[in-house]
């Protein structure tokens, strides 16, 4: 069995969503300084930072937090398609059949943004309709290949309040360089936050 | 298949281990106030806070990072071991034939400290003398079930030093309450910081 990491690993230098709070990494103790005898640092970022879910009450005010979520959910068969158009629409995905799937991760151009230490707006998101496509056709979870779903600088947030208004989970600021498009067997845990709002997470993909 | 999630809930309330940085967390949108769409937050916290990962870096200079542990030395067959004695010392692992074994989480009566609001200091460690049976049974991932695997208060970290450099995790902070004693697959994923001297992870088991 093969393990792929398609998670960012995070550092101080990471690219974040324009408005959020950066990443900061403190190192407090270090061994042999001031007496310390172990390394230990203090971490600071946004609930939105690198590889991150977004559980519905990030855009939906009765949606459940993070902590809610059913383990079930993020954990089990996972198919990741690629899309090579500049957006996901109803008309990019109308050669797949998601008739068995409930996750779904869309690989794109963007996981090559990952090499850039500057946010890119111009990267691959979800239409409001092919959001409602894949709603209807039942997906649980969706995962994305940076930093949000959204078209960046969308005036109203469509397709996070549909997929999440449906209660489907997202992933965004997933890595799927070295992922080929197939099924996999998945295992997403994010940090178990207490009623919150998003929260980083470990993504990988067996097979 | 059940699953059982024995990682400890981030809250701002929750106890770290004297010295340690603080948790906090802080809204930062809210939504429908100052014209927020979304809710987003603020973490902030020791990198040993929670249910985490020690890898050997955090006491061992040359040691490995939290980043370049080996996934798959955190995933598969995990026993949970009862341990009633308020310590884990040789006599306490005698009845058991670890032979078999990589991974080897202790449930201990510290797993009701979590109720608590104060950190409490007298918690069931394991000793130096311990830790050396277990390197020495070739286990590689030692669990248990409070914030350190070492005796508060002592004067050099001898347990954290024989598990670490003999390159075996430590995984601190379980929440083993719901779970019997028993062999369980695990798996244990810590959020992937660069060169990270620990890392919050969360851990489930199935059975």
């Amino acid at each position: 069995m093969k393990i792929y990491d398609v998670t960012v690993p995070i550092s101080k230098d990471m690219v974040v969503y324009p408005g959020d709070p950066p990443i900061t990494i403190q190192r407090k103790q270090t061994i042999g300084k001031n007496g310390a005898q172990c390394n230990l640092s203090r971490y600071s970022f946004g609930s939105h930072s690198g590889t991150h879910i977004d559980p519905p009450f990030h855009f939906i005010e009765n949606g459940i937090t993070v902590d809610k979520i059913p383990l079930e959910l993020l954990l089990g068969r996972a198919r990741v398609v690629e899309i090579t158009a500049a957006c996901i629409d109803e008309a990019a995905l109308e050669e797949f059949d998601f008739t068995p799937d409930a996750r779904v991760l869309f690989k794109t151009r963007n996981s090559y943004l990952w090499s850039q230490h500057k946010f890119v707006e111009d990267f691959v998101y979800i239409t409001p309709g092919a959001a409602r496509v894949l709603v209807n056709n039942g997906i649980k979870v969706v995962g994305i290949d940076y930093l949000s779903v959204e078209k960046f600088g969308a005036e109203e947030p469509e397709t996070h309040k549909i997929l999440l208004g449906a209660g489907t989970i997202i992933i965004e600021g997933l890595d799927l360089r070295e992922v080929e498009p197939a099924d996999y067997d998945m295992v997403c845990l994010p940090w178990n936050i207490k009623d919150g709002d998003g929260a980083p997470a470990r993504d990988i993909l067996k097979q």
